[in-house]
């Protein structure tokens, strides 16, 4: 009963196949193998723009530091919630990249509003030299307590940055499962909504190590390469990243990935949403569900194999009736019963 | 008759084997991961060091830019050739991870030499605050120009920068080239000679991207940590790096790819050296082999299907007899009938 | 009536007459003239500090920046307020000069307790190498919103900050205001109540540009001294920075200085604080008053001469009778015939 | 006798006269008092260009950095002679200022030639994303050495960088001192020889510590104010660099001090030239002079008060016979009567 993270569980067959497939013969590297050629081309006709630059990383926190580092100033601020991956967990990357670029926190949640952009916006960039300029803002889909953006919101937000020139990075480490979740195209969920630069996520979604930074403006793009090289970020042996990206774009795994995951969290949201003393903090409508339960039922569920998070206290001592947070996050290969089980022993800890 | 890189080639079946017995299960990533223990376990007894520290990154530019910026401040100054790979090809990665340290150039081949180490180290902090400070000596091995320093070198080369109060960094790209070459140990190579921090490389050597960094005094490591992941170079699925270089270490895999990549080179030296018109420029004791050889012979042999680098003028235009610098780069998995038809090719062109 | 600023009036007859002494003659420069001496050891003494450090420079975000760069590590977050100076005045200096630490807000006011930094720290620095490390706390005396600490609040910050094994820096852009309030010692308001380095500075007292930065542990002095000069703040004229602060120390001048500043402002404040509609929102103890007052009388005062800060609304736009925030910061120069005039078109205005 | 260095000596009268004329009354700072719009207006007529931007800054490696870190990124190397202040005498500022960019060492002497620097230039930018991209070109003028370019070689070398698109950086520490060797115009040494961004340094020249940085294409000045700002370099009493300045450009008296400097060099020069056993290194048209004597000579003037710097050797130990290198270095305050003093010690020692 693993629901620790979408980083910890196998990678799909096609995708060890495709792996085994680029492993023979002999190829220039650093990008230039025809595989990335492939990959490139499958991504432009999946955002639906001919000329999108496509550039591969192995690391979530390279591809987001990367793509901020070219889109903003070290004299500049980045907006983004409290809660942001670029905030809490990557341990000053982005700070690093953009040469001392500074973060600017929207509102208090996990989700932006076009209100508390807009005042996180005008509280920057109105002291002449004497303050950071505004940079870009930076959304992230799914957000990291599990909600989704609506395409409404998505494009309310990218409005209001517009309004300020500001340029919109989407942290998609959770790309599938939202556009899953909306049931809409790559192409609505980036570009038609607003947003200029697009991490387009592998990792959490079952590959073992690639994201894929998508420029909606090509002239972007070759800066990006030249600081992904500097950052130590390109690899000689490319093909190893085109590969997994292939394996993950033909017949849309990766669609198929993220249904699983979405699927696995809605059964298990299921599961739980009848028991008493469980509260479910989110919409769960991708693979993630944070709930609120006592520090007993945490304990019984622990003690007996289930894997998570749990926040807002120490799991070992504490009132047994306090309520602590705890987060599950379903990967795709997530096997059902072992959900089963993981609900059965909820409604036998709630007794 | 691929001999661009020894980055160009496919990876060894046991590599791919460790992989997919990776590939199962539920597991934390980060490195907590218990094949990093058991490679930092292998490691260490390779090493002959009970305690050193190891971790893994998927490129030789963050291990060296990683490393490095751990060792010195960035008011300091690194010590290096002037081919070395931090000065030549990390694009400004040394200066990005230090916080800008400048790169002090050390002779002028790619070897340094006692005397040309102690020259550069004088020529530098002794200007008070207006000058760097002296950091750290940055030794490749094998050179970048496929020698391989003795050990009697390298201790001679780390006596001197101990006896200026500097540590020293090996750039361990073919490391095991270099081994294999001087029939020595691992720890005879490193901290036997004075080294302080080795990166030991298996992407050159057969593994898709994994290089671990091993800091025989381990107080450094934990600032290494936080640094790699600032960087981005912290992966969450960490096991699928750990998986390769436990594959790359078992039964002394390592040690075999080496061994037959510079066989294969040996053997491509035995065929060439009694060409008339081929001048050898370097002592072909790893897996590198430079060569002069006149326009025309070059055109011959990448006209009928050799590929690898030429450097000192254009291959297509120029007098026919005019000499250029040919780099020919073994890959363990080079197959000998390829390394036949280059000679044969050689043989014949210089008809 | 130009209350705008402490740091737009002149400079006192004995800071010129000392440049003028000092300006004869041929000197090393950098700071190894005789006047640095004297300066230093006026400054040891004036701190009861045989052996502290101190360096100078010309402005107060250098000062600031360059001594929290020595504190800590580019992976690190410095803890301080919403408003301080290093987050909201100085364009992303401290991120520029630590490498890109973090700034971590305590609190929503312009006074740290003990509570909200506690709370601040607990919120960082437990994520493992996820999050930054805990860096330094960063406390501003006087504050930002003219408010001083007592020395038992500081040693509470300090004690708070010792918790945690943090280092303390105090931004004195203020500090002889404070120090006057407050009818302390220098060393009761920095090493004796836990501050590890503090700026002492000048600029806004009366000097043209001069901040000192003392180390109270002469270790970390060094690394100051090479970021200083690497940052281009060292000065080979130096002797015209340690003339101004020569000038400043002898005979107390300083210590005039701020208590004619502070007299000042509370000369002001009596005139003031009987007046309706007025709302003094600061314990006027130093030399800085933020008052509330209705749009209408901002526009009688500045249309007649004052100038002052006002925020929180257009000062041309709105209605008359909303209330706005103006900042009267006073100089040791303001001729009191400026505040009674000031303070006679308040009372003006309110009928 | 003092020829240490031209950041030894006295600021003359009118700089400190203006310096007590600007302290007087309340103005706002930040360069947004009147005195900068003279001293703006001042230097735009001086350089006949209506719009350049101009901002002044207190060292010369502040500005230095700033505008290189304007014109180049951080992935960049900049060209420049191994002799270089930006190279030997910053200790990593432009590193630090452009964020890690690299500096190419153009020939071995003090002096780049179109052929050396292009040969610099060509040996970099040609490795794709591998190693740095060509950034700016930085001339010294007068050199480290003393030597001083003609129009015709400034314009050579600019011409060669322009036609790799590249930026040329002029470091004008001592900007007056050639111009009056050349007699030409400053817009002859900048602009119409094809300088985009030149340093007017002030400081060597009379100054306390205020160097002009003029942008001919104004429309990188605001990013040089935003990095300005950031780096601490931005002065809130910015009145006594603007007075400063303003004194030293009104009536000439920048070219009459420069006249001086240059004129006690020529002066020194010719009593020097017809010692024997002295050898003058460079061309004697600014304020410096090179030469080479013996150690017994160097000796004789230190031990009878002679201060200035001696390379090549240690002073005190060496045998008397063997050649030394000093460096004298000629204020505009320097009395004829100490260069006769030193001329005849020189004349002294040689028997």
């Amino acid at each position: 009963m693993f629901f620790a993270s979408d980083n910890s569980g196998p990678v799909p067959q096609p995708v060890l196949d495709a792996l085994t497939e680029a492993n023979s013969g002999y190829t220039f590297g650093y990008g230039a193998e025809p595989l990335m050629d492939e990959v490139r081309q499958r991504i432009r006709d999946l955002f639906e723009t001919p000329d999108a630059a496509v550039h591969l990383v192995a690391t979530g926190t390279a591809a987001n530091s990367l793509a901020l580092a070219t889109m903003v100033n070290p004299f500049d601020t980045i907006f983004c919630t409290p809660c942001a991956h670029i905030q809490e967990d990557e341990c000053n990357a982005p700070e690093f990249y953009t040469g001392g670029a500074k973060l600017t926190l929207v509102g208090e949640s996990d989700r932006m509003t076009p209100e508390t952009l807009k005042t996180a916006i005008e509280s920057q960039g109105n002291r002449g030299v004497h303050g950071p300029q505004r940079g870009a803002v930076s959304i992230t889909q799914v957000t990291e307590m599990g909600n989704v953006y609506t395409l409404d919101q998505l494009r309310a937000l990218c409005d209001t940055a517009k309004g300020y020139g500001l340029p919109v990075h989407l942290d998609g480490a959770r790309f599938a499962n939202a556009m899953v979740s909306l049931g809409c195209s790559a192409a609505d969920m980036t570009w038609k909504s607003g947003v200029d630069v697009a991490v387009f996520g592998g990792t959490k979604n079952g590959l073992m190590g690639v994201e894929a930074v998508v420029f909606f403006n090509p002239e972007l793009a070759w800066e990006f390469e030249l600081r992904r090289k500097r950052g130590g970020h390109l690899f000689s042996k490319h093909r190893y990243l085109s590969a997994q990206m292939a394996g993950y774009l033909r017949d849309d795994l990766w669609v198929d990935l993220a249904t699983q995951a979405n699927t696995n969290a809605a059964y298990l949201h299921a599961g739980m949403k009848a028991v008493a003393d469980v509260e479910i903090l989110n919409d769960v409508t991708a693979n993630m569900i944070f709930f609120k339960a006592p520090r007993a039922m945490h304990r019984h569920l622990q003690g007996n194999g289930a894997t998570y998070h749990v926040s807002g206290g120490s799991l070992d001592h504490g009132a047994p009736e306090e309520h602590l947070t705890g987060r599950l996050v379903c990967d795709w290969s997530l096997p059902p019963a072992e959900i089963d089980r993981f609900v059965s022993l909820l409604n036998t800890a709630k007794k």
